[in-house]
């Protein structure tokens, strides 16, 4: 199996209703390019996986525990363990780039879309 | 301690000559944007950390094991627990997102930079 591949043939999962993800599997971590559409609200949720990462295009209102910011491009965060979190995007929608460790082993029921058109990257 | 940054906030350190890595630090995982300048090599080198990774802008040819690419921008790739691997950026440089797990311990020792511009991005 090769150690490459692209964002443009990663098969994209439904993650959250207007959330979709195209990852790489590490041993360790899963790896994520997230596309959130225009006014997308992930409600507050949280999991054992730590979560970091950076937005790459649009913006967010990120909630992480008690604090909320609104992010631009460049923006990072990091969401330790089971510490709980929610998302809203902005009306341009958002890019993120996401890692989880350990790896998400739950994402395996989420619905596997046809690539209908490719990701928007950066 | 906010569980939020701006890669324009973090202090760069020389990762290799020529590679300057701006980091979030994770439990698990280190997650970083390493910004490559026109032309550099980095020499073939292996750790036991996992590194996935994502190119964001520019271009560079990568050996992982016995394979050699020249990727583009979303091109993806995942380098297991010590498996050797090298880089060339190409003449514009090139800027990864790319998460080390477990985390790096072995940064402390490189050279912190002053920020004297921000980092391209994306």
């Amino acid at each position: 199996m090769s150690a490459f591949d692209h964002l443009d043939e990663i098969a994209p999962l439904l993650i959250w209703p207007g959330v979709v993800g195209r990852s790489v599997a590490g041993d360790l971590t899963t790896f994520t390019y997230l596309e959130l559409e225009p006014d997308v609200h992930v409600p507050e949720h949280a999991h054992a996986n730590e979560q970091v990462g950076v937005l790459i295009r649009g913006s967010v209102r990120f909630r992480i525990g008690d604090e909320e910011r609104d992010l631009e491009p460049g923006a990072t965060w990091c969401i330790r363990a089971d510490v709980p979190h929610q998302v809203w995007a902005g009306p341009g929608g958002a890019g993120l780039v996401e890692v989880f460790a350990p790896a998400r082993d739950d994402w395996g029921d989420r619905e596997r879309l046809a690539p209908a058109h490719p990701p928007l990257f950066p």
